[in-house]
Formats: structure tokens, C-alpha cells, sequence
């Protein structure tokens, strides 16, 4: 079937593409189907069998030879994977299951429920069962549970021909999903160097490994998170990066397609965090109405009861909002231009703390950032807003003067009020995700919503004392 | 010196670490740099040359053997790149460029002032001149401007053997960078398929590459943009991608490296312009104080001019706020939480849209989601804000009751008016980022602050219009 050239915004449309005649092949000639699907990539082919009824996926898996179906389930919807596998027998899901790489294996044993996990697991071979188990003990977001053990390792004083001797008959018996480096291990079994395919084949003949290998290879260890991981693995621009215990042994690799997909997933739960939602964890549009009702109502509620605090402080004032209207008329305006400086300034700054290229230890240096900003945009802020009182007050649109006050002072009030909310919002939206991070939460918790509901607080006192001082006393 | 073992949330302070040594040894026994360093990531050298004094980084980089102080170069902050590149004759500045792959000599030259960018280029070798040329044609956010010139291919009819000896050549004699896989070329030069060096390894002897290779590789076009590489690496899990002209010829390769820094930039943005900032493009504490102003003066205005409709509201009012008190107390908590709910509402959407996971098309099935979920959530708020109003007049610590209304009424024109307004907030956060799209901007630019402004204006207009149905009439 067809090469695919991708275009910009282009949408993958292949597995509606494709189905129909897949589903009149099951039908017609199944025996046809491996040959004619050889060369489409298993990303493709999982696309295909999303779009069949769901039925029709077992028997399209069956159709296809083992390693292949191994590979089309690996790149599979995570769902519909895990009910395809509660729909075959155990015997038939072991089949395909070990046909996978080890940590896709222990991913998708993840998804079921433990006890279809465990019957699918006895049905594996010894050694895929073993390696199988090992893995699962780690947490799934640890590099622990993102390594694989398919890798190469070989003694370094191997030469570097009858090394590559032993990865070509390697790569020809199995399928070694990492074979993107090759690992030296010293007298003692404990990771010595590495080196690139590449750079394999680039040595000398006559050299042995130890010669040409990197002997400071860069490693994390099995209990790193994705995070740590991903950013080694960016920081270095590496393709695969090893898991090495504390005693210096090789545990497993991690490829980059791992990362990538973790480092999607971390940015995805940011994004989700700053707008103020818990982590969904699954698409949006597949995630049940139920669940995002939790997700959402939970952080919904929580600033809610944070709002009820303005509530109090306009029952504090109600004598002062009675006496002048004024002051009730710019209270959106004001509060509003707190929260939008205060979720500007968070996130960039849970953004920077996500990169690394800010430290809990900075805070002050960024405090001493955020209030000269805040203040230079309050004043900005406050100058359009007093041109604007003066501009319906010229033009005769509305009159902000009262017997007891003049639209001066009015005027006065919301500019200078502005100057202090703006100032205050950039900085709390600035120090509150270093106060999370203190107190051992995520700091992407620091939501837009959570810090316009801090300065709306704060701000409405702000608005008030100024106006005592300008307009009341 | 010493290995590095990367455990969570550890900073890289290998910089700071060993400058002290290196500029001992700058200063006593410069020759020994070389061999002394020989053994470290060039990311770490870079980290090194960061924490040395400026003046120091040319003659750091001048011990160095070419090749490596050209790696070091490729991750050194891009300010500081610029500046040690300024800081010497465009002769060293070309010998120096000139060792670096193609890709990323088009990046360097990007970040100087044209002038001192031509001045480089006319130094360098013919061959590189004419590669970094072509590669500056391209926008460097595009699959043209990613892709690097060195790539291996050879034609389809030859063997597995003699491929194996071209490849090990080739990595002998160059630095071929995006050495993962082997391209096939059929007789009119077109791309006609594709092996990674582990498949080339694993052919059986005998076999040409038409045999052995993949017939139709995932490609992506030279005007791709970086967000659809990314794409595409990723859903395919690939470590590199060949870009292919109109024609079908093979013009370069994409490393999954690159793309992983395109991923991590789009992020930022992302997330900057969820918070109601325009992308700084620029680390946060490196960017200057003014630029930072202006990325983040622009959009607050804005948005204060947005607000402003709702002083033009209050004033409309102005006359039942004067009459019934109790209506001005709730405002700030009532408004506040509709830009809360379409604040969550548009970081799933932008989200949803970023992952591709939603396409323009989807906006009625969005709508059709998140209006029930807004009236959901909106209930929920609602008789949490009720109770709250009936737990104060119970406990007699406030009054909402007046001559002219009962606090039932205040209760019941707050909990409404929370439905009315949460709903709408949750429609309006989800259906703003596929306008803007429709519109041809950027989905992202539906900030949390432009949607909480969006909808404190229409929210205070659903609460007077409550108001006015139950409390005012």
C-alpha cells in the first residue's frame, strides 16, 4: 500500500483509509493480508485496526505473522489494546504479549486488571516471564519502569571484529529494540563504556573495545524519574541511555522514543495543571464525562471557597461601597489586571522550574525581577486606566464625582491601586510555585486560576486601603 | 575526570565544578586540556566553558583539538556561542563552524548579525560554503531548516556486503551524524528505501539492499513545520526522518535530537501564551528586563481594555448595586469562578489540539461536552455558594436581607447565576481556541486571562440579568 508523504496539519487519515479493504480482505482472502501489509510502518497498521469493528481486531492480529501482531498492538490505543487482550484467551495474549519488547510488555500488563495480568503472565516462557516480573517491580514513570533489558553487552578486552561478529549474529536471532550502542563491562560485570554502532564499525581493525570505547558513558539510575531521564537523554542528545545500579551494574536501556512519549505526557499534565484541572491522564475526548467532572470540580470548588474570602472583605466595606459607587464600578477591573500579571508571572516561571533553568535557591533573584516588573506594568496599567476615567469624565459619558469626592480622586484610586495589584500579582504568581516546590508539591500546581484567586484576595484589600487613603478618610 | 551518574533533580553543576581546575591548567599546562578532557560529553565541556571567565572561552576552545572544540561549541548557550564568535577573526570563527554538522553551522550562523554570518561563510572550504548555504535557504523552524546534509545512501542494487563496506568507510573518514539508518536510492536517484544499521547488520550475506530494506519509509517534506516532525518521529517512534523533496529525492535527514529540542520550544510557548504572555524566546533569566516588558505590557493591556466592558456594566447597574447591597459582595466571587472553569476548559482544548488528539472539525462534539459538563460544575458551585449565604444568615454573622428582598432571594441569584455563568465560562474557554484557529491564529493564544476576561464581562451580565429576574423586579 501506498508510501506516505506527511504534510503540515495533515491529519493521519490512513487507518480510514485503509480499513475497508482490509475488512473485505478478512473476509475474502485473509491469507493475503501479511503480504500485502509488509511494508506499511506498525503505527499504520495500528491506525487500521482502530478503525475496525472491534471484533474484527483479534482476527486481523491472527492474520498477521506473531512478531508483526506484537508490534501493531505495542503502537495500539492503550484501551482498546487492553480490551482486545481481555477478549482472547490467556494462552493467545501470552502468544502476543512476548512477542513484545520487555518494557512495552510490562506497559501493557499495566493496563489490565492484576488478575488477567497474572494469568497472561504464567502463560509466558521462563525466561520472558522472569524478565517480565523484573520489570514490573518498578514504578512505570521510573527509569526503572522506561528501560528495557533487550541490550548488548560484551567484556572489553572483546576485539572490536569479533564484536561485531557477536551483534551481527545478535541482531539476526533477535529483535534488539536498543541496538543503537553497544556496552563494555569490566573484569568484574560492572558497565565499563559504550560506544555507537557507528563507532563500531568506524574502530580499527585489530582494536579491542576497550580501546575505543567511551569509558565515561552517561547513565541515571533506576529509580530517576521520566523527567531526570528525559532531560539527560536531551541534555546529551542521546539515543539510548543506560540504567545502572548503585553497584555500577547495567540493569537495562532506555530508548529515546520512550522519552518522548514521557516527555509528551509530562508537558500535557502541565498544561492540564496551570489551567487550574488535575492531571487527566487519558485524551480528552476519550476520558469518561464522570471522571473530568472529578478532575475538574475538585480545583473548581477548592477556588471557590478561596473567592468566598473576597465576600468577606466586600461585607467589610459594604458601608464605604453603600457610600460611594465609584469605587463598586472599577472592582472587576481592578481585581482582573492582578490575576492576568500574577498567571503571566507563574507560567513563566513553573515553565522555567520544568527546564531546569531556574532552582528552588533562585527565588530572591527572580523576587528581585518581578517586583520592578510589577511595578513598571501597574503604572502602565494604571496610566490607560486614569486616562480612561478622565477621558468619560471629559467627554461627559458618565459622571465618577460626588458631593463627597471629586473624579480626581477617583481616578487617583484606580491608578494607584493598579500599581500595587500588578506589582503584588507578579509577584505572588512568581513566588508561589517556589513555595509549592518548598513544601514538596509539584509546582506546575501553581495554576492561573489559583493565583487570580490569591490576588483577587489580596487585591480587593489593596483597592479598599487605597481608596481609604485617597478617597474615604 | 569522574563519570556522571544523573540522579533526580540534581542540577549539571559539572560547569562550576571543574572550571577552577581547567583554568589551573589553562594557565600552567594548556596541552593537557585535551587529554584530560578527552573522555567527557562535549555537553559537559560546554557546561565547563559556561562557568569560565569570557575572555577564557576562546583560548579554552583554541586547546581543544577542532573537531572537539566544535562539539563543544554545538551546546553552548546560543548567547555565548555568539559572542565567542564575534570575539574572533571570521578565519578561526570558519575553521571552527566549518567542523560542525550542517544543521547545526545554519543554526550558529542564524544567531549572529548577517554581516559577521557572510564574513564566516566566505572563509570557509567550498564544499561546507556550498551545504551551509543551501541549508540557510530554509526557515529554521522547518523540516529544511532541521535537516542535516549528511546522510548515507547508496543505490538499491548493491549488496549487503559491499554496503556494509561503504558504511564502515564512510564512518571511518567523516562524521556522518545521522549514521542510524541506510537509505536505498533506485536508478533516477529517488528515495526507494530504507534500513537501520542494526538490519543492515542482521541481512543475510548475498542479499542486496532491494531485498533487505523497507520499501516505503515515513518521509516528511522539506516545508514541514517542526511541530509535524515532531509528529511524525514520534507516532513512528523514529530515530531519524529523511526529508524528500516534490521530486522524491532525498535532500537531508532529521535526528530525533533536533526534534526533541523543537518539542520542549513549542512547550514553552505553549505554556507562556496559556499564561497571557507573548513566547519570550528566551530563557527567562537570561531575557532582558525591557523585552520582557514589552512580551508581557502588550497582551495585559489589552486585556485591561477588555475589562474595561465591564466597568461599562457596573455602571449600567449602578443604581440596583446602590439599592441592594448585598448583589456588589458577591460579584468578585460569582465572576471569578466562570474564568476559572473556561480557564480549565481551554488548557484541555489548546492541549487536545497541540497532541492533534482534536481537530477543527470536532468543535460540535467539544461543545456538546463541556456544555453539560459546564452545567454540572455550575450546580455543583452553585449550591456550594447557596449554602455558604445560608450558613452566614443562619449563624447571624451577616445580614443579606433588606427591606425591599429576602436573603433566600440573594441565595438563590448567586447559585443561579454560578450555573449560568460556569456553563458559559466552560463553553467559551472550549470554543475560543478552535475560533482563533478558524481565524488562522495560533489555538494557544487563548490565554486563561483572555478567557477569564471574555467571560467576566458576559458573567457580570448573566448575574444582573438573574438578578434582575428574581431579586430587582
Amino acid at each position: 500500500m501506498t508510501p506516505s508523504q506527511h504534510t503540515p496539519d495533515e491529519r493521519r487519515p490512513i487507518g480510514a483509509l485503509l480499513a475497508p479493504d482490509i475488512l473485505a480482505l478478512l473476509e475474502e482472502a485473509p491469507a493475503q493480508i501479511a503480504a500485502e501489509t509488509e511494508e506499511m510502518h506498525p503505527a499504520d497498521l495500528a491506525d487500521v485496526a482502530e478503525a475496525l469493528p472491534f471484533e474484527q481486531v483479534p482476527v486481523f492480529l491472527a492474520v498477521l505473522p506473531k512478531e508483526r501482531a506484537a508490534d501493531v498492538l505495542e503502537y495500539l490505543d492503550e484501551e482498546l489494546r487492553a480490551e482486545v487482550l481481555e477478549a482472547m484467551t490467556a494462552q493467545q495474549a501470552a502468544a502476543l504479549v512476548t512477542e513484545m519488547n520487555p518494557d512495552e510488555r510490562a506497559d501493557v500488563l499495566e493496563d489490565l486488571d492484576a488478575e488477567r495480568a497474572e494469568e497472561i503472565v504464567e502463560e509466558m516462557p521462563a525466561e520472558a516471564r522472569r524478565e517480565t516480573e523484573e520489570l514490573r517491580r518498578f514504578d512505570p514513570d521510573s527509569a526503572g519502569g522506561l528501560m528495557t533489558t533487550e541490550y548488548v553487552s560484551v567484556a572489553a578486552n572483546t576485539s572490536v571484529e569479533e564484536a561485531l561478529r557477536r551483534v551481527r549474529v545478535i541482531a539476526r536471532s533477535e529483535k534488539r529494540e536498543a541496538m543503537h550502542a553497544v556496552y563494555t563491562t569490566d573484569d568484574t560485570g560492572k558497565l565499563a563504556g559504550v560506544l555507537s554502532l557507528r563507532e563500531l564499525l568506524a574502530a580499527p581493525e585489530g582494536a579491542t573495545l576497550a580501546d575505543v570505547a567511551w569509558t565515561e558513558p552517561i547513565t541515571v539510575s533506576p529509580n530517576a524519574d521520566r523527567e531526570e531521564v528525559a532531560r539527560v537523554i536531551s541534555n546529551y542528545d542521546l539515543v539510548v541511555v543506560p540504567v545502572v545500579s548503585e553497584s555500577g551494574h547495567l540493569m537495562g536501556v532506555i530508548t529515546v522514543d520512550d522519552v518522548i512519549d514521557a516527555i509528551q505526557e509530562e508537558q500535557t499534565e502541565d498544561v492540564q495543571k496551570l489551567g487550574g484541572v488535575q492531571a487527566l491522564d487519558e485524551p480528552y475526548m476519550q476520558i469518561g464525562l464522570g471522571t473530568m467532572m472529578r478532575k475538574r470540580a475538585g480545583w473548581l470548588s477548592v477556588l471557590l471557597f478561596g473567592e468566598m474570602l473576597t465576600t468577606q472583605v466586600m461585607q467589610h466595606f459594604e458601608h464605604d461601597l453603600t457610600a460611594v459607587t465609584a469605587l463598586a464600578i472599577f472592582i472587576p477591573l481592578v481585581v482582573s489586571s492582578g490575576g492576568n500579571s500574577g498567571s503571566q508571572a507563574t507560567s513563566l516561571i513553573t515553565r522555567a522550574m520544568a527546564l531546569r533553568e531556574i532552582a528552588l535557591s533562585d527565588w530572591w533573584r527572580v523576587a528581585r525581577r518581578e517586583l520592578p516588573a510589577g511595578i513598571v506594568l501597574g503604572t502602565i496599567l494604571g496610566l490607560i486606566g486614569m486616562l480612561r476615567i478622565a477621558a468619560w469624565q471629559a467627554m461627559g459619558w458618565y459622571d465618577y464625582s460626588s458631593p463627597t469626592h471629586s473624579w480626581e480622586q477617583v481616578a487617583l484610586t484606580v491608578g494607584c491601586s493598579l500599581v500595587g495589584i500588578v506589582a503584588f500579582g507578579s509577584l505572588t504568581g512568581s513566588m508561589l510555585p517556589f513555595l509549592l516546590r518548598r513544601a514538596g508539591f509539584d509546582p506546575a500546581s501553581a495554576s492561573a486560576p489559583l493565583v487570580a484567586t490569591l490576588v483577587d484576595v489580596t487585591g480587593l484589600s489593596i483597592y479598599f486601603g487605597v481608596a481609604w487613603l485617597i478617597l474615604l478618610r
